[in-house]
């Protein structure tokens, strides 16, 4: 036997006492329970290229709806190559006059604009607002928790990509936690100052009123 | 000589060719350029047992406003010595029907109701709201980034004490960002669907319009 | 039936309930096995306000002992929303005299008074004391891994609240590793240079002489 | 004076007797020393839109070279307000038959291709290589550390966008490493077990015969 | 009963409910799914002296090989108490002329040589390569990411001990990632410029030509 | 001249050759304040391979001391190249009878025995002891944290090797930290239950009685 072989596979005797783990990468195995920082690793054994590649970008993916704008996400849940490796992406589709509305999530966010023109801005914790008109290549950066947002503001359909550095950034949108959910009318309205009768009326928007 | 104090001389004398400087803290040294972990150390000969105390959760601390509440903060910028140490506190105060508006950070959050009565809640990114009145002693956990509030619902004042896992949270109101700073009206309405009329109340109450 | 494929079979079960789980929050649940992070998320579909809120502070939690004083946790066993979150408090309850003694653990803690006064303090790397009288509303730092303590010297039992940046700190108490457990004589002698009496009268205390 | 203008100023005033240094962001001033998380905060009074925008990446950025292909780097050196925010973004460019030899850095890292089709891949630990042919909007993950390329294959040029989870990662070319630099030929060849004539085939390639 | 003895076990009665698992340390459970950031912990009732302690390095384990060195790991997979501690070691025996080729890894190493003389070194990502002859007692620290590699220059064989901040370091070989695998020769070419004549002698040596 | 403006005139300066900085280290320049994560960077421009190679464990550095031990030291106030890399190493000497005192550091540690045989041990949170006999060329984790010790029981010299990760840990010997400091005796007495009589003896055996 070569000499050469019997070294460089002594990794591999030891991953076989150990179930061939590796931690290179540890793809998603989402039938089993999640923990605080994913979820537990596909058996390295089944891992094939295909799970490093996602192709759910290609196309722009666009559903009617009153933002006039679409988010595809690559996040774990889609992509689960990316648990435990701290980054994803997605693809945010707008219509002429759509808009992302504000939002915020527990990471960074850089966007890259691709097609179109946009206006994108995050607003900092002293209520300073930073936002300027992005055209094709234009690169911006969300600082992580910051609110933050992108409305098109050319007369043709956009497209940008961002990329988050955690596998599982939540996207808290502002307008449907206040509105669209659970949360009471009368709460609502204390905790924004906004009227009852806005409040009453955006809830109808989202049906939840 | 003691032999015993010999030994345990060693580490001040590597110090002293070192400047003395320990890193079992950091107290902020608030007069160099900040970093994005935080302050440079103050000289560890400089530091006194004062540095470790903070008293300005004393009394209550009370500004009359439109929320009728107040928050004093304990972070990095008014106790320095929680510089690098990824830990703070606040003192929220309510006059009766006093709220602490719905804000986010970039920490996770725990309260605990010190007097009075309060609901307290949060937000999450499928919009469901989890609130819940607390009395005297009652702990809340708020997730990292998530949305939340506070309401004294008693009929007396209310206090309670949070502490946050970082030295310096932002804390990002969102009322205020979106209609109290520079973010322009129409930019405002489009990423809420806020109609123009209550986000030009909003910008006037703010002193914006 | 074969107990490991029960424990795979549940958690299939979870994981079909599971397509949409979010990580704003993990609660833990404490019959899976536990990792280096964390517990595995509940079912966030079984996730209620409950989980959020803690009423284990309510009530002074007293048992007569040598130290008067009590450590009631709101650490991740207790308090399974904590999990994932990096944050915790417990209250600390003493009687007059009553001492938390020296202790340490692996995350840094906020200290406030609610009740009398005590004295606490923490010593450095560097065999520096930094203790002090606190009151009512007072807060102190105790910086990561440092022995530290906290004595009631007022005249009345005393409540104070930590908070502490872990979601399940270790509280490793020094008197108790070293006597209450089982660590031969000889060796706690050897590694303190307390003398072979005061090691038995101390291991007496604790029963494990 | 207007109330909710003296509740929400309490930060500001705070933030003057502190040089109103926030650390929502920080912007690096790379006039000052550069410490081992990053540099040290522009003075946020002067940060303006234009420091969170990035427009290097407009343009093709061709250089002709051996490999055909250019990386226009969007890392903090470039584009300082992603100091301490841990993401940054870099553009390809390939010619026709253009290559990124392969290379590692510290940060994982995700591919969108924007224009042609190129072969991309990664090596893991135990020699494995996943490699795979994307087309425009495809996405691959190279995970930390591992060794990555990437190969125009199409008959057009071809771009592609990355982002990786860091500031500031290293990007370590393999070839350039061991035959560009000043590692003397005959360790390059005792490490590799490359030949000395390719090894000094290579180094007169670099220059550095 | 004894007072102290009630005030100290309140902590084992809380972790009785619990199921006992504390994570002073978190032992890997290396039957149960792995993830991102380590195995499940064995169950602490289970846990003895026995799993903190690696008897893999007493003597030295060498199998005959073109590169006439050796790496014994103690890593997870072998010391499972490493398991969340972030920490590890590995020891190096090398022939008279060993070597360790060029590799990588996502940790620092620190090295210290205990038998005999080798040259070890890095390249940092501006191709500049650090190296150096060390003699018994010599440290040498490799930063993150960086290849590195040593050399055995003495006339006697020489043993070094390294320890990796991970528990699970992945040992990256540059020439067998590139060789001995299943990367095609003519992408091995195109990604390193090595001539095709080579890279086939290089596959031959690995035996995947 | 004012020293401030010395300070930042300096700092000017290293920034004009500072404009190539890479992070792939940052050794650290002790002249410039410290920060929580450790020191600024020296120029890279003027590191060279000396940096990265400590020699200070080439021979036993002993001094006759009570507990007949020494501990030499390669942390980042030794060993610069450490500053931002998260790991260290120290020498263990211990004369025959020798002790390393129970101490607690904010990091893990792994130890090597590379001459003689020890008894090693650390304690739990839960008053748990792991301790062993180790020989020469065994390894053994103490987690971080908790509280350690090591004994030489062989009829010779011993010697070890320990890492740790974290470029400046705390070591806080217990023993020192309650008696060989400022901490009032009274105090010291009652946060331990140790009898005044031998918190004075302690106090008198290092000289702060």
């Amino acid at each position: 036997m070569n000499n050469l072989v019997a070294f460089f596979t002594f990794t591999l005797l030891v991953s076989l006492s150990d179930q061939a783990i590796e931690l290179d990468f540890c793809v998603g195995d989402t039938t089993l329970p999640r923990g605080p920082k994913g979820f537990a690793c596909k058996d390295p054994a089944n891992v094939t290229t295909d799970d490093f590649v996602f192709t759910g970008f290609r196309h722009e993916s666009f559903t009617a709806n009153l933002f006039r704008s679409n988010v595809t996400l690559g996040f774990v849940d889609n992509f689960p190559a990316l648990n435990g490796l701290g980054i994803s992406m997605a693809r945010l589709d707008f219509a002429v006059g759509g808009v992302i509305p504000v939002h915020s999530h527990r990471t960074s966010e850089v966007i890259i604009v691709t097609r179109g023109s946009i206006i994108a801005g995050f607003i900092d914790a002293t209520n300073n607002a930073f936002y300027r008109r992005l055209e094709v290549g234009d690169v911006m950066i969300f600082p992580q928790t910051m609110l933050h947002f992108q409305i098109n503001v050319g007369r043709t359909p956009a497209t940008a990509i961002v990329s988050l550095n955690g596998a599982n950034p939540a996207v808290q949108f502002t307008t449907t936690s206040l509105f669209a959910g659970n949360l009471p009318a009368h709460i609502a309205q204390q905790i924004t100052l906004l009227s009852q009768d806005e409040v009453m009326r955006m809830k109808r928007l989202f049906g939840t009123a």
